[in-house]
């Protein structure tokens, strides 16, 4: 390993001595990678941003899944990035590791959990860098540092070998500095969307018999159709006038493409967003209870006071939010259903500075503010294209969310974009 | 209300001085149905298999969403029907109502949670009834009482004004006599499947400008393609031998209309009932724990003990069942991509004799082996038309699984099926 943090590249927790190589010939040849710290990388100590963490857990036998496609497909992987502490912020502040600063506006936080990789991207260190997604972390930074990311529809990147958060909002996707980039590298990333392939173990059959009844049986179901419509909310949560301009914007060039404008009604923000938050909150209990009750480690703030919020939850009102989110999963799919993408911004505003988030009611309101925007796709599940807006002093991500499984087609759309 | 339930038809709690017409013309035109007794129906207290939960509830100012439908494609409501108590619990036994005998097999339970409904249906009462299920409560009493029932893809038959068990998992759905019946009866039940309509406010687009860019992108995640092959699993529950020899007529009753046989791999049957059970419990709690504080209700020992256990879960525990729900939905929602129905049964045996269920221990046994072989479906929200087979001295349902939103395909199916 590589000397101390100063001597890394922007972003960067850790670097090998040497890089290693992806599978010679692929797709990904020629681009170098790093991946979020909380992924396995074979034969090194797995640190979520969290050092006592590293200490309670052995180093990883194999490379996380995601890191494994990445090297197959050709990438050459050069390091690892900084997070937000476990994944469970979405500012990458962090008290133990230090938060790598923001390459498009000094002084201002990077956004998180997925912070140093988007720092990595936009410093232009990596040609893409690997993060995950649970309620905004690939979203968030990408729009504080101006980078693109794909957020996949749930499921379609496999989680082993990635510390989990939440493994029902969880996903695992990259971040690229241009819109080619992205659809390369997450193309490496994606299993064949459901419905596509047929279950392993099960014969191909690409046709039915010759005038089997079933050949002319109506076709029901489809979740991604071409895409045909581009909608906007009618009723949004508080967003500042750099978010509005970069939404009209995005939405204008995709009507551009040629999908036709749309309005929705859709109010449900603050309980989806509660329904997520208390999920998060159980399921993070559920994977990280047994280390953190034998250890005891070190939080920061924040983090110890989820752990704290989660300890103290009832049975109904956990269950009570389960019932919720699939309410609310099933009414948000009826939004993207027919070939509709929804747009709106992954925060009201460009990057706050680190200073102004050291006052605890300061970085709650912001955390709250923030996590609205990115509530529709964590409750159902949904693929994200997050395209990067806004102005030099304002950077501002605009999420182009689409039905489950039309990740080719947003990757398509932002190569095709013209801002 | 006519008299006592003595003198009302085989499986009915209730039934009106008069009954309600439907509206004149529709497609379920000259058809009597009758509703579990879950189901609000305007005017009247909903009392669902718990004298105590009619006492706190006010009575229902309008009709259930389903029955609503049910009416309005013009079929006529005849009457209530006894249920398994809060509908949690698959032998249809209720020490507060009674327990309606299986018309097939007198002395025998029904199968629950929809028992009256089932028995209405079996023995000539109605055309069809309303029913719903969670983890096997419609298909579970489809296959005691040799009825035909289709289990909707969750969240395609609104569930507005049906006492909830567990939301994330709950859907109403029809029981018939006839795979006709049940075809005409669901239709009439059943949103748009998703990906079929444009949400609401949104102008239908029917195709895209000539020549735009993305009238030529890819079609991606189809989940309900044409029904192209039926698979069996290598390893399954524990199973009698009639359950086995229907099994295995269905499918090949289902190679007869052209569907390719495969072989499946899937073993996670103990860890995927279990993760679906502490979801059960904690959203149980979440709708019912205020009155069941507040009134403290007589409760039958089996919900008793539900509540037991749910009250004493822990938040982890809660959290580690919503991952794994989460992680065996995605599994289970691959086998039946591409085209892909599964054939498991409905229940590893004909019904048991009321006699031989007294023994709680049994009743356990009895429980755990049946919701092994349901919780395929409810786990991961997908549409099941259970099929009557079996033979007259022991009746069997055989499960026929499809992919979310591929209802009509397996209604079709039905239809065209020959045992």
């Amino acid at each position: 390993m590589a000397g101390t943090t100063q001597d890394l590249p922007p972003g960067f927790s850790m670097a090998p001595e040497q890089a290693r190589a992806g599978a010679p010939g692929g797709p990904l040849a020629g681009l170098r990678f790093a991946t979020k710290e909380s992924m396995d990388i074979a034969g090194t100590r797995t640190m979520p941003g969290n050092p006592d963490y590293a200490e309670a857990h052995v180093p990883a036998a194999d490379d996380a899944a995601a890191v494994r496609r990445a090297l197959q497909a050709g990438a050459q992987w050069v390091g690892k990035t900084h997070m937000h502490e476990m994944a469970y912020g979405i500012t990458g502040v962090n008290p133990h590791t230090g938060t790598p600063d923001n390459p498009r506006l000094p002084g201002h936080v990077p956004g998180g959990s997925s912070s140093g990789s988007a720092v990595a991207v936009a410093a232009g260190a990596v040609d893409f860098a690997l993060g995950s997604d649970t309620a905004g972390s690939l979203r968030v930074p990408a729009s504080y540092c101006g980078v693109w990311s794909l957020r996949p529809t749930h499921g379609r990147v496999p989680g082993e070998g990635m510390v989990a958060l939440a493994p029902s909002l969880d996903v695992a996707g990259a971040l690229a500095g241009s819109a080619e980039v992205l659809r390369r590298a997450t193309l490496a990333l994606l299993d064949p969307a459901p419905g596509d392939a047929p279950p392993s173990g099960v014969p191909p059959v690409d046709a039915l018999p010759a005038g089997s009844p079933l050949a002319d049986a109506p076709r029901a179901g489809a979740v991604a159709p071409v895409l045909k419509r581009v909608a906007v909310f009618r009723h949004m949560p508080e967003m500042g006038e750099a978010a509005r301009v970069a939404l009209q914007a995005v939405a204008a060039a995709l009507e551009g493409l040629g999908l036709a404008p749309a309005a929705l009604d859709w109010s449900d923000w603050d309980d989806a967003l509660a329904a997520q938050r208390t999920v998060q909150y159980a399921e993070f209990l559920g994977e990280h209870q047994p280390w953190l009750d034998e250890r005891r480690p070190r939080l920061g703030a924040d983090v110890a006071d989820h752990v704290a919020q989660a300890r103290a939850l009832s049975v109904a009102q956990i269950g009570h939010a389960i019932s919720a989110r699939a309410r609310h999963a099933l009414a948000i799919r009826r939004l993207v259903a027919g070939g509709t993408v929804l747009v709106v911004p992954a925060a009201p505003a460009g990057p706050p500075s680190v200073a102004a988030l050291a006052d605890v009611e300061a970085a709650r309101r912001h955390r709250t503010a923030v996590l609205k925007f990115n509530c529709l796709a964590g409750v159902a599940g949904l693929p994200v294209l997050c395209v990067p807006a806004g102005t030099a002093a304002e950077p501002i991500g605009i999420q182009v969310i689409g039905a489950p499984g039309s990740d080719e087609q947003l990757l398509e759309l932002g190569v095709r974009l013209r801002l």
